[in-house]
């Protein structure tokens, strides 16, 4: 049975004149699967005190160029620049450099903006000076004046590789070059055995007051993030405090290829199947009303639920979960 | 006295059908300085008979990228989609990048479009993947659809230094940064003991009819292409073969701060001055008919004197100078 928790309620003059809730919190997050989230947090709560550990196993470097994709539709998102009808991207965009790149023979399957391409190039001259992900990570969001923290998972490298029926493909050639149409046979994460946690990653977990799972894609953004040794242990260390949002809805994706994915991999594509792998070091598992019927089922793997619209397509729907997830005084569980 | 020298006639069927000389050329050139004289070379002869040797100290590493203006200035010329009013970049180009790049706090002094980083990206992943400057510009060359060879003076990397009364300055700080202000007191050539010439650039100089100085900067511009060794000890065995089309007119640069550096570095600025500094290697000396006061003098140098318009401004000039220097019955000397 699910239990119903209500939090503690903030004290009266934080009801009289609403503040921001002052929680330290750490979200774990892909690409444009978790960005509407993270952007309601940021837009709800003190951006300072938000903390991002981002997927890097998308990373891929293409022209002699380091593309850190998920880092930066975080970092653009947040800095209100994005391309939000693509998710990705800068808004406004052109493509003049990506055409002439194609005049040289280069391939083009990969969409890099011109001013995009200011990143990638800001990103490389750092890299090749000698500076880690980490360090050219935070010199990006602190330009583009995000003010929440923005950490790669880790500062090596570790590609996600698919094993597919067409071989094995680098992660972004299979979804971008490949439009996630191969059958996906096993997932790995290159090299992810040595490496080890950016600075401040476990940090960033240990100190919240509570850490989000977002709706990203549970096996190739979450689970690169879960696979660096240190990182599922601390989350375990944490349990408690540890919050995942269910990508999956009425058994299929917010977005992206989530679904067939786990389908293809023997998984449900289901609230249940995502919960069955978070089950380990997840608190609550946040669902969505259309899913309500499969709580009990997750709570039986030792969680507890909260039913929450996860959809965000409204502009209510956008505040709605953040706060919610923030919140101190809602009835979030039942 | 100089002497007067016809060359020989060419046979009656090319006096009837003139059909573009056949000689092999061999181009020593520059950037801008340079451009406008390949360019009707390209135009009068068969491109795939001209082989263009062109300075790479001007070379900069910027934001991690390897920038090479002169070979791309030729290039974009030969290839025709230069900015032909700044003579370098490409003709329409935006700057979409470079404005992101200045958020990045990444200086924005040195120009670089959107298209034209492009290049610099592909020459960088060429480099990065092990692969040489000349194979770079020939890649580079050959996707531009350009006919005739673009050999770098050399792969190893030759940065000209300009020691100013401001301190050292790599010479595009001096050039663009600082828009050649700074007074020059010496000009190096970093490293250039231990370099190389380029595979193929002795032997486009053996192998040509013909050699020819373009008129670039003596000093930062054929200067640093001389000063590699074996290069100007090749032209001197082939003297008779080089014509030098003098860059100075009347006193004047045709282009850029030649005549300022002359006078500065205690150079006559003047053509005797540039014909002092080209007489051990240089046949025939190409002055403009405003400098025949000076032939007499430059004659005594040892070299054959050739009295031809050399500022191109019109569409004529632009063809009668390459149509003069290629051609085999007019009487070019005096």
């Amino acid at each position: 049975m699910a239990s119903r928790v209500t939090l503690p309620t903030p004290p009266a003059s934080e009801l009289f004149m609403p503040s921001k809730p002052k929680l330290k919190i750490t979200a774990l997050a892909g690409g444009v699967g978790a960005s509407k989230l993270l952007l309601g947090l940021y837009a709800e709560m003190d951006p300072s005190l938000l903390t991002i550990i981002v997927n890097t196993g998308d990373d891929i470097v293409l022209h002699g160029l380091k593309i850190s994709p998920d880092l930066d539709i975080v970092t653009y998102t947040l800095a209100g620049i994005v391309d939000a009808s693509k998710g990705w991207g800068f808004r406004g965009e052109t493509f003049h450099a990506l055409k002439r790149l194609a005049v040289y023979g280069r391939p083009n399957w990969f969409n890099l903006g011109d001013r995009d391409l200011a990143t990638h190039i800001h990103r490389n001259a750092l890299l090749s000076e000698g500076k880690t992900l980490s360090q050219a990570a935070d010199s990006i969001r602190t330009a583009l004046g995000v003010k929440s923290r923005v950490l790669p998972m880790s500062d090596n490298s570790v590609p996600t590789i698919i094993d597919s029926n067409e071989g094995p493909l680098h992660f972004q050639e299979y979804l971008v070059k490949r439009r996630a149409e191969p059958v996906v046979k096993k997932i790995r994460f290159a090299g992810v055995e040595s490496a080890r946690p950016a600075p401040g990653v476990l940090e960033a977990i240990r100190d919240a007051d509570r850490i989000l799972i977002c709706p990203s894609n549970p096996l190739i953004s979450i689970g690169p993030i879960l696979a660096v040794p240190g990182i599922r242990e601390e989350l375990r260390a944490n349990r408690e405090k540890v919050f995942a949002v269910c990508p999956i809805v009425g058994g299929k994706s917010l977005k992206g290829p989530s679904d067939k994915m786990l389908a293809q991999l023997g998984h449900d594509s289901s609230a249940l199947g995502v919960a069955k792998l978070y089950a380990d070091f997840t608190g609550t598992f946040v669902i969505d009303p259309a899913d309500k019927s499969q709580s009990a089922a997750i709570s039986a793997l030792g969680m507890k639920v909260a039913v929450l619209p996860t959809v965000m397509k409204t502009l209510a729907q956008k505040r709605n979960l953040p706060c919610a997830l923030l919140s101190l005084s809602l009835p979030l569980f039942m």
